[in-house]
């Protein structure tokens, strides 16, 4: 029957299904959402019920035959533009690796991922590893039975990579952090030879609704559209999208530090640049979502970073800051201040670890995941290697299991794979802004007087548009004429702390 | 392959279903809370569409022949409770009442409903009838073909009534609009020619976060439980249960108007405690629902009125509301507040209406609704009706349709049958009222101190823990021992405002 279709109609047939399968997953975004904002106390328990409903139901819809059978025609279809064609591709592509997984697979794996998500909260709350450590086990070996569902070539954990960032591997990673241990540890040493910047007043008294308003104020400069977004508190921060007009970030406030607030809003606010500049007519289908993860951290890393801790930046920016918090900034110079925006210190905890440390973190992670995977590490010996890595790499030594591998709820859920795209987001945005700034004229004065309409603009043409079009590596050949090059973020790491520093 | 399994095994297949299909249901009432609060400008586009993928998953869901040919098999089951075999009753009632609607008709109601609201936006825009009358008369003639498709025996209007008010009917309502316009018109009557009560006081400035903190305290005085809920700003406040572990209400704050949040606030919490008191274990079944919209709209107002409108009920609250809004109110007695929140005044607008007129707007509605049902009525003579019921009823003169028949939205969404239940509410909650004060040893005591656990109590043990299993009226006659009898409002109104104006 399908075959008496045009290939318009059969497109339109394809469409309908996708974006009721986005509706159904933007409608637990939405109930996800507010979980994390607004849901009472006691909510919590059906709020989980609904959000498995919901989710059962988008699985039922993206795996039913029929879907299949409509890929599978429109495939073999040329009269498609090049979008339609590569929406097509791709869904196909989801959906027969959604297809790979056994039901029985499926239900294993969400109990145990519930199982190990109690563990690893009960574990931290005894400050013990061992608690965590046999869930732990059986999620690993759940994951390596998934590299054989999935199917891989060279290296089992490129079988879980490709889950967050298509065509990244094990191969590429090695060579990238090789090139990290090799140039950005000397660099780390020279450092510490240094003495370390002040940062004490970041810590005075910072007062809530003025933190909230000067965040409101940034994200606005960034050209954050509030017609079509909000920003609303939550414990973690986070951006979440419902659809390109509706794309909402969080934040949180900590009257003692006003660093906590600040680059959370831009970085959330790198992320919903991205969300927001989703081409909408694409809503449901590939090319209407983000190119990968690492592409999507290369927005928010380059907002908060390369942009956002500039001294350019808050040439502009640092006067009405002292205006706001008067008591606690008017005696500190600009240059003070961005140095102690840019201190390098080796540390514990991943998420509070600076633009260069941050890396090593991401590493010993890696490292760790891809020994789980390939079995040439076990569960049981996880801690001692963790705080061995950390004093290899970082000379700090791990007092317990919540400052060290208890830290991240990553592996509590299956996330295995998901930590490098960390790492490759600042490099994507290391090599993407320093190809912005030989293509657009005036950048940096531009960035100077607080105007930034020519950089969102930038990124809109070059990045987000495209959706999943390209793949992150093409998408980076395509911006910047090379693949994904780690020199971009070592030069500009050299530059700017050989600066601060006076290397 | 059903025949073979247990009762208890059917059971809990019934309730899977049934909780799936409420996990769908709560996902949109989610998302339409959201659109009330905080859905930024652009995104209602979307929001739309996610809504309608949700109703079409649960409608897909309710109607399928599985579910059917399963609550048939359990009807015939006699090992279940009664609660099991009412749940198993009603699902089966509302099953078939859905199938009875071709989808045809379905369809073409939605995209009327659609429409008509669109041209009542627009009529309102224009001040002007004529723009929503062919929409309207349209809708009406669809209303008609849904009377015959769920089938009636006295008057079509039936049909439509039951959706809302099981149970009620022409023959009762033509009673009970016939006992308010002989026993209220000369109650009126007598108010008119007394001096109006002073009300000025009410419009002074009262600020915004003040009024916002009383209401919170309200409602925690009432008994509402914030860890199972939460207040809001919308435009129109409403209430809203996604569980009764998460039931929300939400407020408007007019800082010329004290008395539009103070009540609001006591209504919907009234709604608000009925939902959180229904029992958590019937989630997704017919005895976890809420018995009719005149029983909730009984205990909104048997809160609103009854309680938070009485002498008793200020005594303890006003002492507090001067000590916070002091230059507005310190020179105002108790007994003068008293009585510019009971104030009586024929008006135009229904939601504004006080307790004694507002049966009047109501009636109006009955009457034009039935007209139009049976064919009496034509949509092009409703303008100049409507205008002489309120010159008739209310002695008023009607001005333009803004403030005559375009002020309900209930039409424009096919809502016929919904008005009678406002009235009902009211009724019942006097009768109930007057119950509650002869079994609760010390209410009235309990009520001017401050204390209203023994009230909820009565209500949780008497209604709310019933949800559906009873209609409206088998729970008016367990708890009262009578059905729905019109002078007990009649009695509570002539002590009251006979009181307050000395008659």
């Amino acid at each position: 029957m399908t075959v008496q279709k045009t290939s318009r109609e059969l497109y339109e047939d394809y469409k309908a299904k996708m974006q009721k399968i986005a509706d159904v997953r933007n409608a637990m975004a939405i109930l996800s959402w507010d979980q994390e904002t607004y849901l009472p106390e006691k909510g919590a328990g059906f709020r989980g019920q609904q959000l498995t409903t919901l989710s059962t139901i988008a699985h039922e819809l993206f795996t039913e035959d029929a879907l299949g059978t409509l890929l599978k025609e429109l495939s073999s279809r040329s009269d498609l533009s090049a979008t339609e064609q590569k929406n097509i591709a791709l869904s196909l592509e989801d959906y027969e690796k959604q297809r790979k997984y056994p039901a029985s697979f499926v239900a294993e794996l969400s109990s145990a991922t519930n199982a190990a998500y109690h563990a690893w909260i009960r574990a931290r709350k005894e400050n013990n590893f061992a608690v965590f450590e046999p869930l732990l086990s059986k999620m690993v070996a759940l994951k390596r039975r998934e590299t054989d569902i999935l199917g891989y070539e060279a290296h089992p954990y490129d079988a879980l990579l490709n889950e967050y960032e298509k065509g990244a591997d094990v191969s590429m990673l090695d060579t990238i952090f090789r090139d990290v241990k090799e140039s950005l540890l000397p660099l780390l040493q020279k450092i510490a030879l240094q003495d370390a910047p002040d940062k004490q007043f970041l810590n005075r008294h910072y007062p809530k609704d003025a933190q909230w308003e000067f965040g409101l104020n940034l994200l606005k400069a960034m050209g954050y559209d509030f017609k079509a977004g909000r920003q609303d508190v939550s414990e973690h921060p986070f951006t979440t999208s419902f659809n390109p007009q509706d794309v909402r970030v969080t934040t949180r406030i900590d009257e003692q530090d006003l660093g906590n607030m600040t680059w959370s809003c831009i970085h959330e606010g790198g992320h919903a640049l991205y969300e927001q500049g989703l081409p909408t007519e694409e809503y449901g289908l590939p090319c209407g979502e983000a190119a990968s993860l690492g592409i999507h951290e290369s927005q928010s890393r380059l907002w908060e970073n390369n942009v956002g801790r500039s001294l350019i930046f808050w040439q502009h920016h640092y006067g009405k800051l002292q205006g706001i918090f008067r008591s606690s900034l008017q005696a500190v110079p600009l240059n003070d201040f961005y140095q102690a925006i840019n201190l390098v210190q080796p540390s514990l905890i991943r998420t509070e670890a600076d633009e260069l440390t941050y890396h090593f973190h991401v590493m010993i992670r890696y490292e760790i995941e891809k020994g789980l995977i390939e079995g040439s590490l076990q569960t049981k010996d996880l801690r001692d290697t963790w705080n061995q890595y950390y004093l290899d790499y970082l000379q700090v030594e791990v007092p317990d299991d919540m400052k060290g591998v208890l830290q991240d709820i990553h592996w509590s859920h299956g996330s295995f794979g998901y930590f490098p795209t960390y790492s490759l987001g600042s490099f994507y945005a290391a090599q993407l802004f320093t190809t912005a700034k030989k293509q657009i004229p005036g950048l940096e004065n531009a960035i100077a007087s607080g105007a930034y309409g020519s950089l969102l603009q930038w990124l809109r043409e070059n990045i987000h548009r495209y959706g999943r079009f390209y793949t992150s590596n093409e998408l980076c050949e395509k911006v910047t004429s090379e693949k994904l090059n780690f020199r971009y973020f070592l030069e500009y790491a050299r530059e700017k702390f050989g600066g601060i520093y006076q290397l």
